[in-house]
């Protein structure tokens, strides 16, 4: 592969990305199967100032063994050590690099009863840890072809061929061009999106409407002053980073408790390993309270009733059909990418930073405003070419946000005419 | 490679290696590069009834770099949650296995000050967790060949023709053959090793005597009642294990401060990868007093003043010149198979489990004892085929024991003839 775009998809990680600031501590979580990769990224944060770069690798294979292998109570014991891991980046904050590249079905055949109540288990005790490192540390998502992974995108072609073609797919989707800065594309791309959320903003919002020919049939109400956000965000401490590599959403958190009707996928969820495809969830009073898939229905119930919050939506999210990530013309199989090819919802937990002033509340207050609790959050596709989304604000007018899949006219910005 | 032999490597190091007990916790120290063989040896724990496995991946570029980039102060860190791990793995008593694949000069150009320094500051915290595991843990070490450390041993081959070539040197080390069970092998050579043992321990030598052409003249005193041990090994616990694959050696641990005379290396060593070559080391009184090297002098100086103890004597270790690994005809650059084919020194620290009631005594009385203790145990090559080493008893009785670098007559088992 061409090692001169692999090298500035690695910088761009690091220095766009994260945003690693000199004497930083730098986690990054990666596949052994992608060492030579992770070890470039590894000296891009050294060449950024890191004061220390720990790898944390995980094998999806061994993964897949352990869940076979061991007991609910292994799978989801939390040793004092790792409680202190964890203790200790909630404190620290380290930034967080997150390389994927797993197989979209790796994990098929494992038990959903299982994996979700090992999880449930570990999350009792780890997860206070998680919310405490919350809008406070800088982290970013990225990914890299396995031969898997590649294949399971590329079917048709051999390993070798269907890596280049993903790779070739994430160059595109993440502004790496031969020649070209892509740091200077990544400032356009966020200017852009900032004068996108600044007009939805501006109308303030009661509730959006969804509708297609595919079924979906949905309204949901917005949190009164929450804000539209896309692209780079800020840690509480001031520091600017992207926490996805590609994004092309503009999304808020909805209201928690106020959405009704049905929303149905169009395109498949791959869900730690395991694929959920064609269903549909059905929202009454804000919960998810009926649903249907025709694979993977198990999966897509164990998400569903993972905890309190997981019946609930914590993300509205709106993305074009023209989108570069929809352009490849394919799917990806990988969140990262899918939802930035469609118009999506997440069940689970909302993103607190969307409230003005959220980071002079308490985590209580954050839940009193309208943003939803729980231990996952988890991206679905609903965006069709037939969508039409209207927004409605609070004396009933109606806006037009989009239409047959793209921005209305007056969201659009001036590149993408 | 051989599919069915490399699996059957993995199994002999869980199985007769580790020996992995029902419901243990194992964790495996590999490199990222050896994904694929730590999933098969991940595998074989989980089919002989492990009930946790933990992957401690290390990636040798990445350690370069820290070495590199990092202050002594980052390297040498021991933050809360890494000694609350060391202290759950003495308390735990997990499996360790230990899969060796790195560069034997990967770390060449690493400052050994440095890397001495950081070594220093992170055991004032870590070693007395690792003294407490010693002879209650069951640990193994086995190796498989990188791309880098195959070149080296065959450097005229290309990468594929190299690594298979050390595949196929270690399997006839570790006694795997096609359509033959190796663990039969390893029961029939660890019954040889006992008998050699136990007609050494009769003679109960008061000191050795070395002489070579190379320039070795060199006696080194033994600690009364100790015992010469080889092969496999007891946990206090009772459970046996191979601690070492191969193993040729049969050794024991000398009294330290009881030393004298000159020993000239007749092999390189590959100490954290990099390379000390042709030196020799002068001991007085037990302990290193002079020392010169052709190359990595300086790598040597660190090792012997690392610490108190690391100027003297933890091994003595009698390895014949047709030993199966000697027999290859060639260097590993790699202690776990240069040890097991030349007669051998260790600088460092001693094993408390050659004295009698070692179980029942205190770190403390087996220093009384006259085992040495440091931080590290550095293994070092001085066998040639012209080695000649005599045991003298406390009534003044000359015995031989190797003559030209061969056991002598009376020592040798039924299977070397």
């Amino acid at each position: 592969m061409d090692q001169e775009r692999i090298r500035k998809y690695a910088k761009l990680a690091v220095c766009t990305g994260v945003n690693v600031q000199p004497g930083q501590t730098v986690m990054i979580f990666v596949s052994p199967e992608q060492h030579e990769f992770a070890a470039m990224v590894a000296e891009e944060c050294y060449l950024a100032g890191a004061g220390k770069v720990m790898m944390e690798w995980t094998f999806q294979p061994v993964t897949k063994m352990a869940y076979q292998y061991e007991t609910v109570e292994s799978l989801g014991e939390v040793p004092e050590w790792l409680e202190a891991k964890h203790r200790w980046m909630a404190e620290e904050l380290p930034c967080h690099i997150h390389i994927l590249s797993d197989d979209p079905d790796g994990l098929a055949g494992v038990d959903p009863e299982k994996m979700q109540q090992a999880m449930v288990k570990k999350n009792r005790v780890l997860k206070k840890y998680r919310d405490a490192r919350e809008n406070r540390d800088q982290w970013t998502i990225i990914a890299v072809p396995s031969p898997s992974w590649a294949k399971k995108v590329y079917p048709n072609e051999t390993e070798e061929a269907a890596q280049a073609k993903l790779w070739e797919d994430i160059f595109s989707c993440v502004h790496i061009e031969k020649d070209k800065d892509p740091v200077d594309a990544w400032n356009r791309h966020n200017h852009q999106f900032l004068e996108r959320c600044r007009k939805l903003n501006e109308y303030g919002f009661e509730y959006l409407e969804y509708k297609n020919q595919l079924g979906t049939d949905f309204r949901v109400w917005l949190i009164p002053g929450a804000v539209w956000m896309g692209g780079g965000e800020y840690t509480m401490g001031g520091t600017y980073y992207n926490p996805n590599m590609p994004t092309e959403e503009i999304f808020t958190t909805p209201a928690s408790g106020r959405a009704e009707g049905k929303v149905v996928s169009s395109k498949p969820l791959s869900y730690q390993g395991m694929l959920i495809e064609d269903f549909w969830v059905e929202f009454k009073e804000g919960k998810a309270v009926s649903w249907s898939a025709r694979c993977g229905e198990e999966v897509l119930g164990k998400i569903i009733t993972m905890d309190e919050g997981s019946c609930c939506l914590g993300e509205v999210a709106l993305v074009p059909e023209s989108s570069p990530v929809s352009q490849t013309g394919h799917m990806f199989y990988e969140t990262l990418f899918d939802e930035n090819a469609s118009c999506h919802l997440a069940l689970g937990a909302g993103f607190s930073n969307v409230l003005p002033n959220y980071d002079k509340m308490t985590a209580e207050e954050w839940k009193e405003a309208g943003i939803n609790d729980s231990l996952i959050h988890v991206d679905f596709m609903i965006g069709t070419p037939d969508m039409n989304i209207q927004g409605v604000t609070s004396d009933g007018k109606r806006v037009d946000i989009f239409v047959n899949g793209e921005w209305a006219e007056e969201f659009r910005s001036q590149s993408d005419n």
